[in-house]
Formats: C-alpha cells, structure tokens, sequence
C-alpha cells in the first residue's frame, strides 16, 4: 500500500473507485481502492475495439468491456473527467460518443457517479494543474507503486480515480475539523497537506 | 398511403424504417413503411427524460426508450443524420452523448444503419437543401398525410426515414435502368423524379 500524495487525511472505511477515460478508439480504465489514508492499485487496462469495427459495434465493446470490469471490482465509486475542452466539435462529437456510452453503463450499475476537472485530477497526482500526460503518467505509477510504464488512457483512469479519494479525504478532514466545507477549498487542502 | 416524395420509383419488397433524432433533452423517432412506391406512416414520438434527472439517467431512458420503440416495430434499418457541425464544443459534446447510446442500441439489435447529411435529408423531404425546420415539418406531415402538427424532433426523425426509403428507390432506379451507380447522383435522381 502506498500512502496518499500528499500525506492525505483519508479515516474512512474501505472503498473501491473505478476511473475511466473514455474514447471510441482507447477507452482506459483502473481500480484503486482506498483503506484508511492508503490507497492501493487493483487492476488497470484498456478497451481497445478494432478501429476497422462500426462505431455502434465499437460502442458496444466498450459497454461490455467497462459492464465487466464493474462486475468483476464492485467499485462504490466512478470517477470521470469532465470536459470542457475539445480540439474541435468533430472530437468533442467522438468524445461524447464513448463518454455517453460509458455514463450510461455506470448509470445501469449502483454505482456513485463522480465527475472531476482535468486540471482538479492533474493537482491531485502531480501537484500541479499543468502537469504533462507524461508527469502524469510517472505520477500515477509513483503513487500505487507500480513498476513498469502504464498505458497513457490507463493512467488518466487511475489518475482520476486517485483524484475521488484525495477529494474524499480532503471533506472527511473539512467535516472532522468543524469547518463549514464552503468556505474550505481544494488548494487549501493540497496547501495543508503538502505541509504535512 | 403517399406517394414517395417527388414521384418515387421504389418497387422493392415491404420494408420497415425507423428514424432518429438522438438529443440528451429531446430524442425525436419515427416509424415509416415502404411498400412498392408508396410510405407509409406507422407511428412517431419524442423520449423526453426529465431534465432534472442525472445525465445518465437520462441516457438510460433513451435507451430503453428506444429499445421499446424496436421491440415494438422491428425495423430492418435505422435512418440517422450524420452531424458535421455544432453551435460549439459543449453542445457538440452533448449531442455526442446521446448519439452514442443511440448508435449503441442499434447496434446491439440486428438492424442495418444508414446516415445521410442534413442537406441529403432536406433534399429527400423538401427538395431544397436548405430548407427550414418548420418547412420539414410541413412537408413531412404532407408526405405522410398526416393532420395537425408534428413535433419538430419527431419530424426530423420521420425526414431521415424518408431519406433513406427515397435513397433506396434511387439505387433500384440505377440498377433497374443497368447504368452504373457512381455515374448516377442524388441531384440526378431528384431532377429525373421531379420530372415525372
């Protein structure tokens, strides 16, 4: 186990996030669970239908792909990037395309549906909202002590899943201090924690 | 019945369309028959998740809205606008999402797609490729006979049904007449049937 970046505050009880970082081509995926102020990896990938396939058939594979993941971890939690960017509509178009499929199969699910800007998930694995795909990258393996490169779509999963926990950790600590949680903020979080 | 749209040569076998016009707020379908020449309308409707409900959710209901919508009418091909443009990168994304899970419930039935431009389907229904939403609707309704108004998603779902039954008659003609498909275009077809 590894403990969260940053110190982290996590006292709660045991619970399994599900990241994923939709497209119709990489759909990345990967599971941590958090146990106290820990995290710990589970299991990582990437759906990958044959780009030759029609795009519904694609679609399908990524339903069938996460829908097993999700009944093979049981996670309470997904977590997901949300998008306010896209090179330009036809993307955002193919974007939206594999990330409806994917709301939908969390949707079908008992699942909790978390959504986390990129530069909120970058802050919670590097530090720093403009970290690289590749700092990212290192960070992600760094953090669940992974050895070997992960696949760029499997770690911006697992990116996003660390993300839910530390957001977690950071209201447990709000609640536990006393604090109104409105007038806490993410940095002041990131701030205390990197003093730790 | 109607008469195909500017004439029409279909002679082909029975054949059930089913249009759609996926959107994550409204998603328009219609059900149109061809029977030798003639269309024929069978039904139409619009799925209109609760906007307060969670996005997924609502994809969800499109979803089995639409899987209702096959079950019932069991069309041999789903008729689809292909999208090219969007006011923006956000509204992109979203209609994104919902043409994803329409994709995907008509791929995992065993229907054949088709997509046609928004220009092909104004073509088909108006004979004009710029022609409003409101002339759409006036001459869907004409086509098919039907009284009084017709929503304007149903509408464009029943229009890209139409398209598509007017694009097969077109390849029957080429075929029936032994000239070769790609000497023959759309612009052909309509001027030929507009002579009739």
């Amino acid at each position: 186990m590894a403990p969260l970046a940053n110190g982290g505050f996590g006292r709660g009880p045991r619970e399994i996030i599900l990241g994923i970082d939709p497209g119709s081509i990489h759909t990345g995926w990967g599971v941590v669970e958090s146990v106290g102020n820990e995290l710990r990896h589970i299991a990582h990938g990437t759906i990958n239908p044959p780009p030759a396939l029609a795009l519904g058939a694609r679609l399908s594979q990524i339903r069938r792909g996460l829908q097993q993941v999700i009944e093979r971890h049981r996670p309470g939690v997904v977590s997901l990037e949300k998008v306010f960017f896209a090179r330009n509509v036809q993307s955002a178009l193919k974007l939206g395309q594999a990330r409806g499929v994917a709301l939908l199969t969390v949707a079908e699910n008992p699942i909790e549906l978390a959504e986390y800007s990129a530069t909120q998930i970058k802050i919670a694995v590097a530090g720093y909202g403009q970290a690289t795909k590749e700092q990212v990258q290192k960070m992600v393996g760094a953090l669940l002590g992974l050895r070997g490169p992960i696949g760029a779509d499997a770690a911006d999963a697992l990116a996003a899943a660390i993300c839910h926990i530390h957001r977690r950790a950071f209201q447990g600590l709000v609640q536990s201090l006393g604090a109104r949680p409105r007038a806490a903020s993410w940095r002041h979080y990131l701030d205390a924690a990197g003093r730790r």
